[in-house]
């Protein structure tokens, strides 16, 4: 058994949740932690959120998968000393939508397995669109229409 | 000249900026699209934001920057229609914070090196902190302390 928490500057975790709500229901069990607004006005009240969240976690014999915005910010920098003396808590950095969603949909049982699926995911998510198959072979049927006016960056567009 | 924006389902658009706002200040010009909650209930009202977008980026002469959640979303799959007939619009999907951290931030002048340093940055920001160095050492430290009791998977964890 584990708990899911992502932990970010300002709302970004809220807003993930948000969007986890319309894409896989609300019963993915990620919760999320806002620093430095509502009720976590500082690190050290952070700090001490986490604290709990461990002595809890251990009380019930769960692993802790607490993801964060950033590595190298304050959020993660707390999280990460969790690390040193917990080695149920797992830390996962630069999280986005697709990363939890992955964690949460996984098929793999055990934890680190799902991180590893997570990570690739959400790495292989980061695409320029622009240079998709599909968006230049439309691109070449749109550009195969005579135009009467390319004489500019923004002369060959049209309107959808 | 560029307009910049982020467009997910839910609120995740409107957490990022919330983010961006505490970590490089409110001047960032990123602007925050929810789609599905707020006065965007379906796609086709989606779309007709975007398209008001569009033109009015024609009209000053501006290239449009679109991050998006997740490649093959609604969302997504929405932003990238635009991509057929309006060269000015740059579509990426799988953002993240540190993606329009970078964005923002990057020394390029060029919209594509923004965007390429903005991937790079954002890919390298998934980290399994469990695993850094720096977190090794610091629990190789710890373990060379005799324990008392280590015979369970919560046995060798000590408070903070």
């Amino acid at each position: 058994m584990r708990e899911l928490y992502i932990a970010t500057h300002g709302h970004y975790a809220q807003g993930i949740v948000s969007a986890l709500n319309l894409l896989v229901g609300d019963d993915h069990g990620v919760t999320p932690i806002c620093a430095y607004c509502g009720d976590i006005g500082s690190t050290a009240e952070l700090a001490a959120r986490f604290e709990a969240i461990v002595q809890r976690t251990i009380s019930q014999r769960k692993e802790l998968v607490l993801f964060t915005d950033m590595p190298g910010g304050s959020v993660n920098n707390t999280a990460i000393q969790l690390l040193v003396n917990y080695p149920h808590v797992h830390v996962i950095s630069g999280a986005n939508l697709i990363m939890l969603m992955e964690f949460c949909l996984s098929e793999q049982t055990e934890t680190l397995a799902r991180i590893q699926d997570a990570i690739t995911a959400a790495s292989g998510a980061m695409q320029y669109m622009n240079r998709q198959p599909e968006i230049l072979a439309a691109r070449q049927a749109v550009s195969s229409v005579p135009a009467d006016d390319m004489d500019g960056f923004f002369a060959a567009e049209r309107p959808l």
